[in-house]
């Protein structure tokens, strides 16, 4: 019966394109069926298309969307958010209440699961939390990208003292900066974007321009979330002896740096992918995070080739998707 | 007066050369004057030999000696061991008691400071341990490489019943086994050579040959002490999402390689570098280590070119020299 139903989906396959009768994914027994309201195009997103992943299907990992179809009557027509890894439920990991490491897990629009780009999208109910009603859709379509800048804090403890640095001023770079700003710590923000800097600055950051920073070994915590692969080596620059590089920056393919500085100033490196949604979303309730200003261009899914293409761009910050 | 007096020194200056009128070097008034008992070669001697750090002046960092002279008399006379980093005794790690990462630091036999190839050196009093009267010169002098084993364990809480590899079979490697084995973890190491092997076997710990081990992302600690610039990627491989992985091994220069792991399995890596004098001391006095059997050939110092030479050959073990 599902079969039957068609939709828009944007989907890469070696190129991207719009798939127009693409067929509405069948949800599982633990399932929900979600109709898009809002995606957000990530860097992830941009790399996939690259081939980052070697990922075929629908892009897209970021959204909110309301339950039309699930086992559950309960989910039915409560607009969500959901987490983007879905485990196996029979690892150690699972069974402790985290798929975000099973060994069999796929990940939602980037390892063997369709994603968001798309009218339909499905995804087990434990992954899904409700959207509180005071939050839009343009604010909630951050939950996901502040989820994973909370992942810094729920893997470091940083000291309300600490002095720390975020190489980057993109997507992540900006909301892992109001995240750590919140900690109370001794924090500035390196980047290359005046615009991006200047709406930092307005909530009380101090950014530094890329071009007059000079790393000076001194920081506790630096965040690299640069999205270059170059941000590494400045990160280990900039990190004291015995401080903390936190690594969110992923970049395909290999990349060459010496190691040594690693070992002699005895660094922890961290890396760092998906967190915590729960603080997200409170985060974004309590008006704690300003995402709004961070919006740069909406975009009809129709319009989807168009809208990663302006995501592309240097500089670019978040390009969001209706259907 | 001291110019006068003249030693035999093994110097590095871009070729490595006996030398034979050496200046004994006079102590400043923090200082002692010690003379060498025995000496031990490590590798981080050898790729200084091959131009790591620069350095130039007499190499060695390894030593047992004996205060000859000193500002305070109560040293005079003490079988000693040193800890080869000297602060400035200003900064706050210094002013914290820790030297071992003050910026303006010199490194005995590695960094602004003549090292320990020579018939006598000199060394701040607060560097010096004394050596318990039961632990003869040939366990002694394992006490700094001992130490940088214990500073596994000073970094990173190994739980008694963690999944720990070990990468590497030589002096350090076979120094970290020893340490970790001694938490009760689940250990595991990886190296070359049967003799290293068969060492650590009877001390009770399972070893694979490189040759037949394959990685498989369930190690809960990995330390990268094989020395190799490849190491650092099988650690990689080696360790579970979100596990640690220690790097010890430093290589001179650049190395290639993904970094993407990293950031998607959440790994930690912590470089490790100098650790603690007393808990090494504590082991070898109580025999909790077992070092005599890695001692793989013994030179006189006007040896000291075949002794590096004997070091640098593939599969060696310690290497000592005595005046």
């Amino acid at each position: 019966r599902r079969q039957a139903f068609r939709m828009q989906a944007l989907v890469f396959d070696g190129a991207l394109r719009l798939e127009q009768g693409r067929a509405v994914p069948a949800p599982a027994a633990d399932e929900a069926l979600i109709r898009l309201r809002m995606a957000g195009i990530c860097n992830t997103d941009l790399e996939l298309v690259k081939g980052y992943m070697g990922f075929s299907g629908v892009l897209g990992h970021e959204f909110v969307g309301e339950v039309v179809e699930c086992a559950d009557p309960a989910w039915k027509g409560r607009r969500v958010v959901g987490e983007i890894n879905c485990g196996c439920g029979r690892c150690p990991g699972c069974l402790g209440g985290d798929p975000r490491h099973c060994p069999e897990r796929t990940v939602l629009g980037i390892l063997g699961r369709d994603g968001t780009f798309a009218e339909y999208l499905t995804l087990p109910v434990r992954n899904l939390h409700d959207v509180p009603a005071k939050v839009p859709d343009e604010v909630a379509v951050f939950t996901e990208p502040l989820a994973a800048a909370f992942e810094v804090t729920e893997q470091v403890a940083v000291a309300p003292d600490a002095r720390v640095t975020v190489l980057g001023d993109g997507k992540l770079g900006t909301m892992v900066a109001q995240v750590l700003a919140s900690t109370g710590c001794d924090l500035t923000v390196v980047g290359k974007h005046d615009r991006k800097l200047s709406f930092l600055r307005g909530r009380g950051i101090r950014c530094v321009a890329r071009s007059d920073w000079r790393a000076d070994g001194s920081s506790d915590v630096v965040i690299e979330a640069s999205g270059s692969a170059q941000g590494f080596a400045a990160a280990l620059e900039a990190v004291r002896p015995r401080g903390t590089v936190v690594l969110k920056t992923t970049v395909q393919g290999n990349s060459t740096l010496a190691l040594a500085p690693i070992v002699i100033n005895e660094i922890r490196v961290v890396g760092s992918r998906c967190g915590p949604f729960r603080p997200a979303l409170r985060a974004l309730e309590a008006g704690m995070v300003s995402v709004e200003p961070l919006v740069d261009g909406r975009y009809a899914l129709a319009e989807g080739v168009a809208a990663v293409a302006h995501a592309g761009r240097a500089g670019a910050l978040k390009v969001l998707i209706s259907p």
